[in-house]
């Protein structure tokens, strides 16, 4: 299939000048772009790709359930031929090419949906994971449940609606433009027709894509930039203690892998907005405009949580959200956050924005980690009047795949 | 207010310096960005912008309700109010500079939400509008409503939300950051509090911001190119003929503006996918992959739609969209379209995706285009079958204001 070595902006080429009847004058330019592999994320690789890789501007998330309802052999082998077919479209898409298959075929269905066509691949990360629910009778699976991946408990603040929690598998697309993300999960969503659907979706953005806007910290819809004590993809140190599950795992498939958590928090906007440049600093325990904690003056400083202020009381209120949160106030717990701002038009019954933080976070363990955390934050953070949890998941992301030939979860499937 | 002849990027330093007790050096370079004026379009002018505007990346879209309800004069106070509020705001973000107020002090909430803070204008514009709804009695405005501006008739397929239909006011945002976008619709609501509320919203992504992309005729969810054909706000010629409202209006404060159709247009989506290439094609008049019309070889080629195929029936059939489209089948009418795709998530009752474009087309009078354009569409269309009109608004957009001291809409309620 000559596509499978073929750009996208290649198969246009060759798709024009097939359907146009020899055109080849017409589409030439298209072949040859100025840099074909310019923000191209490797797909192969020791750890999946999408989890240490810097946050693309743009997100979108699907999680989707398993429709199978045969015996557990036919079940596994039918998620089997379905991770094989999403592994092999995903590193076809991640390079910037077209799904694989008949794309030029007059009598066919194009084998890709086609709104991504003439894109570049736009740093596409397709990133994968597995629910606690495929874990029950449907594939034999019980046995190799990892006991990290324990259902999350409750934690408030949260109220879920299952319309927007869960699923057998997850995919997390992050690219630089939107239709580029939206298109991987759209054609995954096509690929699985008779044995997935997609289950919920969430898109998300983040760092500016401006011309000329600096690639600071992004700020998230409460105006604060968001991210500033996050770990770096490139501090190897602390993403093998905090990100990668190693040999300590029950569960020697998750090994090199990493447990996702997302929730998707909606954020009590109008409030929020009525609230003093004081209150909403003191809540943070950062300065709004500069994002320097309140007992610094640059966003990078480190936060003194030992400081004082004039009238003797910490400077850093006790309620701060990032006091709370703080690795040096948690024994030294840390997680990996990738959240991306949401705004998904009117909650109908407050007249309000639906709008908010997808938050996502990946670890080792989300026992110790997150949960430990947001425990945490639920009891005591400032932060709680002004958001709600209302969506969730909890997945485990397998270890990257070393070449072609192997495809997504082979080792738990074996 | 120093902040009002300040840049988002100046008023960080400023408000860093302020709160963070004199750390001027750490935020000096934020307030030297290299370009501050680049990617920023002009407010003021004799049309407004966001119309004639060559298409930014995103969209963020609202519609407000006025929720006053005291005596006309209160009502039309009220509402001058607001408009006059909402202009200078709208003329300080798209110049890149905050919600004009108290962004500083700490014993109030600042203006702005903050969210934009750093980022610069992106080419914002923000395009205003009424509907038919606000000359009902409550503002004494019904003499005065044009007629162009007449309620649409059923025009099929259309199976229209009024959750996602009409409004008092309109917002078009666009910009080629989708923050920037959302920003302005979010902190124009929040300064209406109490006299508007938001009735509902849409967000929507068009051509490619990826490091790379050439910015060639974006593709909508079909997978097809949309619009090609369209007419180009640089024509001046066309833009008179078709677009800006002149002297043949009953009402003069229409002079120099234009009617804003939008139509949420939800995609049949996995209906579409099943086709064959071949129908695709056939269905919309154009190679998917060049967009070329199925007469020619390159997508900027006229259609011939004299042209008979080797089996003698027409080469571009007689139910394609660009055939009944075309302006020469048409009798010359043309609109200027300015569409974004969306996404939002999934149609519970069907499980699919809820996507499909967010139709807007700006022109003279509805009644002799969008309206005499859709019903000869609704009749014959071949993508009837694919597509569905969910939503509809239609709105009176005045002219541009020459100079501040001018407001929104200020001719209209003199």
């Amino acid at each position: 299939m000559v596509q499978l070595r073929t750009s996208r902006r290649g198969l246009l080429a060759l798709g024009g000048a097939a359907l146009a009847g020899g055109a080849l004058a017409g589409c030439t330019d298209k072949a040859t772009p100025a840099d074909p592999s310019a923000g191209k994320v490797p797909f192969y690789g020791p750890h999946q790709a999408g989890i240490a890789t810097p946050a693309q501007a743009r997100l979108a998330f699907a999680t989707y359930d398993l429709t199978v309802d045969g015996s557990v052999e036919s079940n596994r082998a039918a998620l089997r031929t379905l991770l094989k077919t999403w592994t092999e479209a995903a590193a076809a898409m991640t390079d910037g090419r077209a799904v694989p298959g008949d794309n030029d075929k007059l009598s066919a269905p194009p084998a890709d949906t086609g709104e991504a066509y003439g894109l570049p691949p736009a740093n596409l990360t397709i990133t994968f994971g597995v629910g606690p629910s495929l874990f029950d009778g449907r594939f034999g699976l019980a046995a190799r449940r990892p006991a990290a991946l324990a259902d999350l408990p409750h934690l408030p603040p949260a109220n879920l609606d299952p319309a927007r929690s869960d699923g057998d598998l997850v995919i997390q697309a992050c690219a630089d433009d939107p239709l580029v993300a939206f298109h991987a999960i759209r054609n995954l969503a096509r690929l699985g027709r008779g044995t997935v659907v997609m289950r919920w979706s969430q898109l998300g953005f983040g760092k500016a894509t401006s011309n000329g806007a600096d690639q600071e910290t992004p700020r998230n819809l409460m105006g604060f930039k968001d991210g500033t004590r996050n770990i770096s993809g490139d501090d190897t140190g602390l993403m093998d203690q905090h990100v990668w599950v190693g040999g300590e795992t029950d569960q020697p498939w998750m090994r090199g892998g990493s447990y996702l958590v997302a929730r998707r928090i909606q954020m009590r906007i109008e409030g929020w907005d009525r609230d003093y440049l004081a209150d909403q600093q003191n809540v943070i325990g950062r300065y709004k405009y500069s994002g320097a904690p309140l007992t610094g003056s640059k966003e990078h400083d480190e936060p003194d949580f030992n400081a004082r202020n004039a009238s003797g009381e910490a400077a850093i209120p006790m309620d701060a959200h990032i006091r709370l949160a703080a690795h040096e106030n948690n024994d030294g717990v840390r997680i990996l956050r990738r959240g991306y701002s949401f705004t998904d038009g009117i909650i109908p019954a407050r007249g309000e924005l639906d709008a908010g933080l997808f938050f996502i976070a990946y670890q080792k363990d989300p026992r110790t980690q997150f949960v430990a955390l947001q425990r945490k934050l639920g009891q005591n953070d400032a932060l709680n009047e002004y958001i709600q949890h209302v969506g969730s998941g909890l997945f485990a992301c397998p270890a990257g795949l070393a070449a072609p030939g192997r495809y997504w979860a082979d080792e738990l499937l074996a």
